[in-house]
Order: structure tokens, then sequence, then C-alpha cells
């Protein structure tokens, strides 16, 4: 890890944003934002529809600034709506009749503090399971180390964004700009638990305890459809303030 | 997770120690400090060998202060031992000869910071490879919840104290009193990567990035002993202020 053999690339997963600070990769580093469920799958399906931009804010507090100002606004704490947003955080409220053409402000609980905090970074992406070989190809043309950075569940580790993690990880190791033996343990356990998980996705998502929260919540619904693999070629990227589409569609 | 059905106890896993003041589970646990590679494996090993006591203390600026009054001081900073120390960090350091009756100063550095973290349970044990069953015989007996805090590396995530949360994890879930669909998300992805590891584990332990650190530093003549299950009865308990063995030897 400390040092890098033949100029290859290497890989590092932080489990949750409090970990962020005490990454081992320090400069010419690239981050992929992941909350599976369900922010960055959201964003991901909104730019799929046609959003023109996302902006996100970690603060609850500032939506009523931006709602006056007549953008659509999407937040949740807790999986719950906000009283005073338009949209929550399903992906299927982010329809091509809802978003298109649109920007959007959003808040969520975990997704949008993880943005604050990679800042440091040359680029920040947003992942998820439906635009992950597009992301996997943005970054291999990029040619800079890599960062997955989970957005977990209030600082707490958890399965579906590792899973993410782990498949990104595959994609990555197929191609020679990276060595996985000079990654780190986290990259390691991430694509050894995807390919336990990867056999039959949705079985092993049952175990998780956001699932089961969700559930509660009768939230749920949009499970299958998160753990979708490869239906969006959009990679939203995070440039002055706001996400932007930067593929070539 | 944030209910109990039927009493059992829940399982959670702090992959590293800035994840322990977030942990899901705040009151009747007990805490199990893991550090495989190597303080954990070498607190064992000195009970085993008949020592008295071992004091954990965090800072090295503490260490003259117990010298001057005869104590027998082990202390390693990144793995090599300090300058003012009788003994490293190396189980193969507390031989019989060594530490039969003595009482132990000792600093590392992830162990006893964890153990410093660790205050606010019900119970401190000291858990490694070499002493796993004992140790899950007497959580079981406990009839709490549990946390296995993993020492980790320098507030990083590492494969081989989670591959000790998962044999202890798969330990504890034959027994009636746990219930691992109620535990945490780590806990579960603890258990997995034990599943695959026990299978090969001084080859599946080839991968991680400490065993490297260690191998570079000639450090690695440890890693079989510190992978070696049940060699152990004792059970090393922080009580005011000082580790004994509570085993009934």
């Amino acid at each position: 890890m400390e040092q890098q053999i033949e100029n290859k690339k290497t890989i590092e997963v932080c489990f949750t944003p409090i970990l962020y600070p005490y990454k081992l990769i320090k400069k010419d580093f690239v981050v992929i934002i992941v909350d599976v469920l369900r922010a960055t799958t959201t964003i991901c399906t909104a730019f799929q529809n046609g959003a023109k931009a996302i902006v996100p804010i970690a603060n609850v507090e500032d939506i009523n600034k931006y709602k006056n100002n007549g953008f659509i606004i999407a937040g949740e704490r807790d999986g719950i709506k906000l009283e005073n947003a338009d949209l929550g955080n399903s992906p299927f409220n982010f329809t091509k009749e809802v978003v298109a053409d649109k920007t959007i402000v959003i808040t969520t609980t975990n997704g949008t503090q993880a943005i604050e905090m990679a800042k440091d970074a040359d680029s920040i992406v947003i992942g998820s399971f439906l635009n992950l070989n597009a992301i996997g190809n943005w970054i291999t043309e990029q040619n800079k180390n890599v960062i997955i950075l989970c957005a977990g569940w209030k600082n707490k580790f958890n399965l579906e964004d590792t899973l993410f993690a782990g498949a990104l990880v595959e994609y990555l190791s197929d191609s020679l700009n990276f060595n996985l033996n000079l990654s780190c343990d986290s990259a390691i356990a991430a694509l050894d638990l995807w390919t336990i998980a990867k056999e039959d996705l949705l079985d092993y998502v049952e175990k998780t305890s956001h699932r089961h929260r969700l559930k509660r919540m009768v939230l749920d619904d949009v499970i299958e459809y998160c753990f979708t693999p490869n239906v969006s070629e959009v990679i939203p990227a995070y440039i002055d303030g706001k996400l932007i589409d930067i593929s070539e569609k």
C-alpha cells in the first residue's frame, strides 16, 4: 500500500464517512460516493431521466432558501420525506415528467454529507449499481487512485454500499491499471463479500439491516431496482457545488 | 437491530476504534478487544505463561514512571520496540522465564487505545485466536450483548482482526443466546469473510496488508502463531486499571 509498483493504482474503500480522514491514499485520487439505499441510486435515476443538475446540501435548514427560488426540493431524514420537500428519496419519485431539464436540490441522511467530506479529491462522482460499468470505465480513463466512499448508515458499516464497492473493485481489477495486491484490506474485503453475494444478490441483501429498516417503513419497494446493474450510462460528477452528468451521451 | 426478540442478544463489530462511539448497542454489553497482530495475541501469551497482571497504558510518555518502579515494560510504536522498553510486542518475547508472576506495563500502537475507549462496557476482555473458544464460552455465560472492538491499524479496517471477529461470531451463533438476524451488518460481514478465509487461513492472511507490513519489517515470524486457535484458556479482563486472567484455571 505504502509504495506503488510500476505506477499501478490502488483502491481503498471507506466503509463510512468518518473513516475518510484516515484514508491511506492522500493524493492523485478520485472519490466514488455510494449510498445504494437510496441516495446515489436516486441521483443516477434523476440524470437518467433528464435532470439538468442536482444541488446536494447537507443542512435541512437551507431548504426553504432554495424552495423560495423555485427549485424542486428532494429531502429525507431517516428515510422519511421532509415536510417541506417536493420529493422524498425514492428513485421512483424522479420520473421524466418531474425532473427532465430541471435543477433539483437534494438533502439526504448520509449521501450529501459524504459529498461535503470528499472535497479534497481530484474528482467526485456518484456510483450506484445502475451505472456500475459506466463508472468503472470512467475511473479507468482517469488513471488515478480510487477511494470508494460508502455513505453507510449513521457512521456504521453497511453491507449494501460495501457490495457495490466490491462489484466496482471486481470491475477495476480486470484492468491492468490496478494492482489489487497493493490495495487496502478494505478493498479485498469488499471484493470477497461481493463474490459471495453476487451468486444471488437479492437473497444476500435480504439479511442486511437497512433492508429490514426499509421494510418496516414500507419503503422496500425499491430494493430490486437499487440492485439492478448497468441500466444507465450516467456519470454524475460534483463540479462547482452541483452534480451534473458528464457522460458523453 | 433496534428491537430484540425473545431477549436474544445481538453482536456488533466495530472495525476500528473510531467507529466505537457510533455503535448501535448502548447498554448491557461486554466488549472483546482484538488486535491479532500482535497486541492481544501477546497479552494472551503472557497470561498463558503465568504473568500476574498487565497494565495497559496509552501514552509512551508514562513509561519511565513505571520503569523507575521496577515493572517490566513492553512497548512498540508502528511495530518497533520502544528504546526504553524491556520487551517489544512479539508474543515470543513473553516467555515463562520472563513473565511468570510478574506485572508488565504494556503500550502498543492500537491495542491499548482500544481498551481506553471501551471503558463504558460492563466488562472488557481480550480476545485472540489463541483463546477463541474460551472467550466464546465466557461471553455465552455473561448473557449480554457483545461488541467486538477491532484495534485495526491507525483507524483503518484490517482483515486479521475482522477474521477473528468472524470466528467469534460463528462460535456465538451456535448458541441459542444470540440471534444473528438481529445483529449488525458488521457481524454478518465478519462472519462471511471468516467463512471464506477459514478454509485455508494462512493462505488467506497472505493477502492482508498488515502481514506485508510485518514482512517488510522482518516481524512476520509470528504470523502462524497468531492465527493458531484454541491453545489457551486464559480470559484476560480489564479490572481496576489492569488486565488479570479471570479464567478458572
